[in-house]
């Protein structure tokens, strides 16, 4: 069989991918620096996954390359599997098959990634021991938190395409997350993507400046005469 | 046209207020003391806005008088046609025609309206940067938290009524936020209400001094015959 | 009548029990340092209340014993004649009869309820002056923040079993709480647990090391072989 | 006092006003039948109640004049007072003052109603009895269903402006309903709208009978140049 | 041991409790017929379970005594060992042990429990084969509608105490159920809340007549001094 | 470039694949027969898509061939695209490239949909007209009832992959719906579905005969050793 991920339907179980490309680290870091708001605006406005995934602490916005794990409900020995694939920079990336909000991370799997050099995890399900997590530095991004706790039965795959968030992610996606919530960016689009948010917040510092100078938006976009066009009456 | 904004439907479109009287600063800053469980309280429990409406940071505790914004689903062009009504001590209002969750409000906007005096934003809607908002110390209570964009396309007005948080809110009125949630005071109510929010804070500052001292609060209210009257049976 | 509370259905209206039977201190104590998602798994993953109960603020870990509440809709009067039971080390755990989002509880009630010695609520319900909880120290998980207040009219109970967050809870039962949520542990099998919980803690700590050391779970948890069995596929 | 309700905040309690002016019965049962999504339109997309108003049986469309109850939470004393204001033709519309899902409505209030010629009721809480309704044909749109009945002991009002699933709605002002939902025409727009709705039927029953003979929206509406030209790619 | 099924605590697993006692099938009957916002109000306002269960279809009413399960989030098991218990009049009433919302029913073991006198299900989880349970009439209240299916591999038990839509039932409870919901009478109070019931329908039957002959509330229950009193203003 | 549609990311902007392969009419309509529960048992307890899409109204039970439409948030100017490539037994997939609950679709389009052979709509927003399109028996499985519309300004695509409910389908895949939800078999499963779904209703049939019969599923399961083995205690 071969190694070529995309031809594996999202969520198919029993695999685990070895040889997953991953973007340059420079490119991967700066994307983490520009934050969710800009990167998902410099890529068109795609890639956000849904809302319901928070952060369990707040302050901090990191970026990273997508290891995936496809797990079942309430099943979470897919993460030891995924945890041996982990290189420095890595971010896991938990979908379950079907709706689960269980618990399935907590400080022990937290200390094993980071010692593999993982950034942090973003789960489309539930996360436990939150304040060791909180005190370790160990950022989360989960739709619940929750101490029920997971089994260890049954195959899911790591790297194989999963849906997280209502967002299509493959292993090496880049994946940016920070209190605004969590955006993916197709490896292959990251350095179009880096090159439009960096013009972004070129563009956006020089427009701070000018805003902190006491100029109005009104008048730096010029929209006045639109406004005027379209009929807003002072009065 | 007559400024009389009380004349306008909530959420009319097109329409700029200017002319928007405000209470007195003093009034103002001692109802954002007295906090919003106080003055919701002060004017019988009336005013506060849907639960919904949480703060995007812990801690904030503020108080300034409303420049509303009806603003289409989707759409922040009002908010800068807002900003430059802005005046010292206000607080930005702003409800969506629709139901919608987009982020509306980000930093640049918030520098600018900080600039020019705005004390946070109220949004029955989402909101992003929150970490950059958090970092300059901008506050916001939102329904959402979304990197999710909007686009400037179509008319909303500034500073008619709206309902936001299920509360009719007129520019003028005074907004009280801390992280209990907000409140609204009409701003011909609000030195009636700031006299009694002040005799409740007061009452509250002696009994806390009582209990501090290990009365119960059975015996301050004299709450056992009326207990014992209705028949409570200590076993 | 007999003070055996057991007998009582939950939420009975009109009695306030007295003669709670507490678990010992020295125990109290180690299941809260034990924390939630230990004693958790401690006591066979039961116990764990709603995850709609979060905490008002972060980083708060506690346990005690519990003094219940069950109280009308709207109503806290009981919380008052429930402060006169308390004990040093307990915890108020408030059930409403039926579903309320009210804020029953604020800043003056914690303040008589930290004088007896109480160390926090667990409400399925409403709470307000939440700023000025999290900065006396007073934690709280609830359903809700709500500045909307209750009266007091009708008669509820106090130490009777109650249901709160879908777990049946008896006074004198240890409650412990933190930043993952809230367990109740029966006081009868209060001694048994935290054996369980401490082996669990040493377990754990063992673990974290050989973690910490760059060992994997696959090798500690001697999983390759179950793995390959269910027929995982490396490619 | 003036009997002009528009000059009362909404949810005002303490006043029945009894001089309503209504619009004519001819406009209303025309707006009744054009439907809501068809009068949400005509009247610029404005109107449209919180989609949580739900109808507690499919089928029902109506039309009537608003006759407003704004009632304490729990409490639906003022229902009976309404009930006396009623003309045939009518619709009751209760917001609470603050959120609650109790069930304030059942079948003996429903048979009162119907007698006074009432066509249903639009109710931001929670109603019971609904088999009962459903058999007797008094279609109710709520946010609940909930046994959990109501008290009598605090005044409201009748025929106040009130907030009801997010939108302001006075006394008079025509309510149109259905399984879509419900919509609010202001009285002094009914008949601009009537005509606008109209207009908009008979468009688009000129559309149905030429998409019914099979021709595309895309010719009807002449969108293929207009799609052409954002660069739409046929593949 | 004894088979007191009130010695266990609520969702102990290993247990089959075969011999329960039942309320006498003319009185369940009788209840059933009341329907439960009736039963809901005859005893007390007290025993609604949560509003989130709701009927598949609409229609059914009924009454019967409750064979309770505890089963494991996602393994329906149990329901095969409860079938065996049922008894004519029976009612299945599942509670998971952690949230779940799998579909743990569906025409299958419906055809097996109708089979057995069954009347109907109430879970606090999800249900499938929707189309086939109305169409064969066998009635569910349920917090969910999912496909997902459930596994058999872990022991719960059947007539132990179970919380239920937060409610505590035990098996030989006596459970209502129509369109307005679920409620729980326990046996001990069947004949009790009966008889208050009777009544109550007696009341409610002559208070229809005046209503429907055009009499008010308002005279009805005398209610015109009390608002009065209270203040009410008529303009 | 090619029309080989996998290729294109889901969502991707500005296509229409007009190339699109179904499955043969034969065996998605057995698959329509079969039903959602035992189509998603029969892949596998996979394809199953968000339990929030519910139908608008009951009874309707539909397989067909996905045509997919990717849909800007509030914007449904692709629906009038999509129909143009509709054939005979196909359904419309519709997903918002950002959550939205506006009602996207109502009579007209269904009318013009129906007329090319549309056997109904599955869409993770919002539509309207709900009403009509029961009274036309045009069944929609839909995450919101919305007289909120939509606006034409901004390109989606045609039968690109879309991310619908939290599944990835393609154009061509079929889509099965009922009361239970939504199940999508991908085009090449199909045949192999249809066959396991086949095999799974003659066994389900041949056990509807031995349950109605009498007989327990704990025998014909074979379930008591296994019970018995865990530990199962009837007392």
């Amino acid at each position: 069989m071969s190694t070529d991920n995309l031809r594996l339907a999202p969520g198919t179980p029993g695999y685990v991918i070895q040889n997953v490309q991953r973007a340059s680290p420079a490119v991967v870091d700066a994307l983490g620096r520009a934050g969710v708001a800009t990167v998902h605006e410099a890529q068109g406005r795609t890639g956000c996954l849904s809302a319901a995934l928070r952060p369990i602490y707040r302050g901090a916005q990191i970026a990273g390359s997508a290891v995936t794990i496809s797990a079942p409900p309430g099943d979470n020995w897919m993460i030891h599997v995924a945890i041996e694939q982990l290189q420095d920079g890595d971010i896991l990336v938990l979908a379950p098959t079907s709706p689960c909000d269980n618990g399935y991370f907590g400080d022990l799997l937290a200390t094993s990634a980071k010692v593999r050099g993982c950034r942090g995890l973003i789960i489309d399900a539930g996360v436990r021991d939150t304040k060791d997590l909180a005190a370790m530095g160990f950022p989360v991004w989960s739709k619940a938190v929750s101490v029920q706790g997971t089994v260890k039965e049954t195959l899911g795959s790591v790297n194989v395409p999963v849906i997280c968030g209502g967002q299509l992610i493959d292993a090496g996606d880049i994946v940016v997350a920070d209190d605004d919530g969590v955006c993916v960016v197709k490896r292959a689009d990251a350095e179009r993507v880096l090159t439009a948010a960096k013009r972004r917040l070129a563009n956006e510092e020089a427009k701070r400046k000018r805003l902190l100078a006491g100029e109005l938006g009104l008048d730096i976009y010029d929209m006045r005469p639109r406004l005027a066009e379209k009929g807003l009456k002072y009065v």
